[in-house]
């Protein structure tokens, strides 16, 4: 069956129709979700959480039960002896013995393909530092499929912490993807880095417009010459053409002065007032936790889907269990022109050189002793390698070699 | 179904006859306790705790997994992300996408009607600060009603700290409004309080003795002029009137001294000695855990049935969980003359006059933001109105403004 | 049936017939392991670890679930409730009437036997302190039976730190009850107690060879002179011998200096040059986690079978859990001459003369105020008795009367 057996450690790890196809399932399953299933009976799951994540723990754990199986579960492994110098690639060797598949968080980023690589089960990264978090990307798309009618020719605002939010950059990748038009809204110094921009327009052909607050739209010049009408009716105009509003929380920590935080807190913040130039049917959508970006008044517009949003992640998590196991069909279908699909990553062979190191300080490969560094060619970049595990991109210093 | 999608969050939640019929469908539970049943399959429990309380957090757990449905738990939230910020409305909301049920215990007094107001599952409160732990005293209602085939006609004797515990404050309005005759038996200084006393007495026609050590039963001069016997046959026969002696612990750190906390101690520690005068078939109780105040010697006592009640919480909370979750039907008789019945509270509208604020510093009101003060009319008392969360009693402002 | 209700705190407690029988139901049990069974629906085990051991706490976990049964979980105890101030007795007694069986990890030596004794379901030792981890030994020796095709004639060798380590003194025990030839190996300071050595020759006529290092086997004068090769060959020719090469960790904080630490830790290392000298079907087993004594290189040698030892952890903990419930028969063959079987230990009378306490600082006896001291008769040796609960020998003070 098409996903039994796979990892997924990054959304770059299936492809659209893959995607579609787990969605569908998903669709399926969510029939299924107050009742329960027998499919995975006799199966186990365990959650190994390096770092303490309750709210993903508990939705794959409630998954797994519903579909019949069993959960074993580490909650927080710094705090227990599993954490007692043993290394990743030897704990998930010994799980594997005990679980059907792995669900793993750990906070070095490139740990979660550590452990797909040493674990003959199914592994899912549920958080690998600031790298990727997939089922979270996977969720909000399912939310925006099932909420919307479809993935295709939409237009979404990705507000708040655009720097260091792993969830909206994930969800910038995903929504390319699928061909979305992404608009991105960031307070000043918070704005997507430059590399991730680079990386979305030569992969996926996808060049956001960049504002610094929800009141820049209004005054944005571009805007202004290409549609000529007033302020207001602009204003209007363009925040309506938003389907889904995505929110992530930005902590206070990131400003140098609470007066910048404040400042910056008002141009993202949705109100009623910001809602009430929105379509209808948009979507206001987060991750949760929120603090304060979104106010409690909120919960009661009909656009306000945080809390659905967080629910589908039981039929998304449901369907990605029962793929990987093998324990349902999943259909997928013939590639349309234009897909993504993974393709086989050409890995730099670094004996006839000296050693590169990934300079990423939380790579896991600058923590356990026993990876070596690896390196893979980067697609259509000729002077560029990649970490292997962390996706750090470097200059490559074979180019640099074919240069010099 | 009678309790179906109902909360647990105070013991006057359910009727006099609906605690019955849930002893009803216990007494059938208990046959089921040791093969296990399939009447939850696919559903699944969420035991979501704040603060740790390993023994009642097992005993749900447990009775979840014999009615056959699964469990996913948070055992101590303050240690985990569940605390990051997020208010307990929003983790309930997001909680009751994975869960079908909620048991919630929180430090803080009224967090578990926020929990039940806010979630569309049913949520038990399994302990909310000093406020209640209605399933404690469902237990320990159903231990009685066991062991002494009713729950009419008692007289139980509640021996130790009476001021802080909550589990006596419980049972002492539980057995109250069965037409127990109660007897408070606890150090100077930890006795009932009087706000407590009162309301025995105003809703349900309780009037407690009271004594501040076993000793002093008796000397007890009214018993000595109503009696007219020698001083031991006196006190034979007063501690021979209790059908359930109920002990709970009292903290050393309560008193001033170490001196004045073993005076205290002799006067209510249960001893061979102490039961040489009880009745053959008086039942000992505790919540547990103990620390002295039992001593070992007497758990060969026959009466001594402090570990049968801790085991009958399996099949109250079997029969609980299955009842809400609308697994099995429970049959509610037609209430007598005189039962408790829940009736609907009246809210007090503050609208046309100033704020008034819960003064309890523990009350959920004063550390959840989005919670506005709310409060109803006290039954039978005009110039008192009862914070809807807590419960604390304050002066009416309607009222002073009235009489004023 | 045989195991039926029984409790397993030391590898004593079964006799040689009940653990191949065990080992028989574990190869019909591993059959099972993916699927898994539904033998022990409606069962529930709670893991009460007092400290943290996730790697058994899962192991138990997964193999309850695989046989169908439910699982409650203290994963901690010494940060929870649990441990405010209860005793084991009164805590056992009340888990006792949640779960079907109780699987205990706690740091005293002897609470295993506690907890077995207090409680009415079968109890499983997970670890008491120094004292045993019968589960541990149990899965060692059925990985040797696995892979050798049996447990009798074996020779193995025991290495790294066989003074302190619990796991090798089991083994060691456990492989001498079937007969086979045992070669012990440690560091200067680390070699296994006296007292050990004794009792193996006593109980079971077991008398270890004994090496400081790996080295010193090719030196060693006793077999110059019995073998008559060159030191090569006779190197080759011992280590050649070895069924199994069992590593255990030496722990750096042993040793006085680094130094000291880094030239112990070169004795013996298990390197592939080592390995080269060894048999081709050896074994080369650890209890994991291992930290540098076996190098990442030789995971990839046919011989490096310990993540499989893990593995097997599932089908005997299946294999136990099963017949410990009396869900699976176990058939026991009849005894053979020479067999273990336990015996039924005398307990001596201490009413007659002067309270005698167990000297070991971490027996339970000497934190658990209601236990008494209790010593029973060592089999063979008049003048020493030993401790009920954590096997420490005494001299008698019986028998230094009757010798006095």
């Amino acid at each position: 069956m098409a996903l039994e057996g796979r990892d997924l450690v990054s959304i770059f790890d299936f492809s659209d129709r893959e995607v579609e196809a787990l969605f569908d399932l998903a669709d399926a399953m969510d029939e299924h979700k107050h009742v329960g299933m027998k499919v995975a009976d006799g199966s186990i799951l365990c959650t190994l959480f390096y770092e303490p994540s309750t709210r993903t723990r508990l939705s794959f754990e409630a998954a797994m039960q519903k579909l019949g199986g069993g959960v074993i579960s580490v909650a927080d492994a710094t705090s227990t002896s599993v954490a007692k110098g043993e290394t990743i690639a030897d704990t998930v060797r010994i799980i594997e013995s005990y679980a059907d598949m792995i669900v793993i968080r750990h906070p070095l980023e490139g740990s979660a393909r550590v452990a797909a690589d040493y674990a003959s089960v199914p592994v899912v990264n549920a958080g690998d530092g600031a790298h990727e978090h997939p089922t979270q990307t996977l969720l909000d798309l399912y939310t925006i499929r099932r909420e919307k009618g479809g993935l295709r020719d939409l237009s979404v605002a990705l507000v708040g912490d655009l720097r260091y939010g792993r969830t909206v950059h994930s969800l910038a990748f995903g929504l390319a993807r699928f061909g979305a038009d992404v608009t991105l809204i960031s307070p000043r110094g918070l704005e997507m880095p430059p590399s991730l921009l680079e990386r979305l327009e030569r992969e996926f052909d996808c060049r956001p417009s960049q504002y610094h607050s929800l009141g820049d739209i209004v005054t944005d010049s571009a805007s202004v010459r290409r549609r000529k009408g007033s302020q207001k009716a602009l204003a209007t105009e363009l925040l309506a053409t938003f389907d889904a509003v995505y929110v992530t929380r930005v902590q206070k920590e990131r400003f140098e002065s609470d007066d910048a935080y404040q400042a910056a807190r008002r141009g993202y913040a949705i109100t009623q007032d910001v809602l009430a130039w929105a379509q209808a049917d948009a979507l206001v959508m987060h991750p949760l936790p929120r603090v304060d970006e979104l106010a409690y008044e909120l919960d009661q517009d009909p656009r306000a889907i945080y809390f659905r949003q967080a629910a589908y992640g039981l039929p998304v998590r449901m369907a990605l269990l029962a793929a990987l196991l093998g324990k349902r069909p999943v259909k997928v279908k013939r590639a349309r022109k234009g897909d993504y699909r993974p393709e086989p990553r050409h890995e730099v062979d670094f004996r006839k050189m000296a050693q590169l190191k990934c300079p990423n300080p939380l790579c896991v490969t600058n923590h356990e002793a026993y990876l070596g560094p690896r390196f893979t060619f980067v697609k259509r970049v000729s002077d560029l390698v990649a970490c292997a595990y962390c996706e750090q991109e470097v200059p490559s210093p074979l180019g640099a070699a074919s240069r010099g």
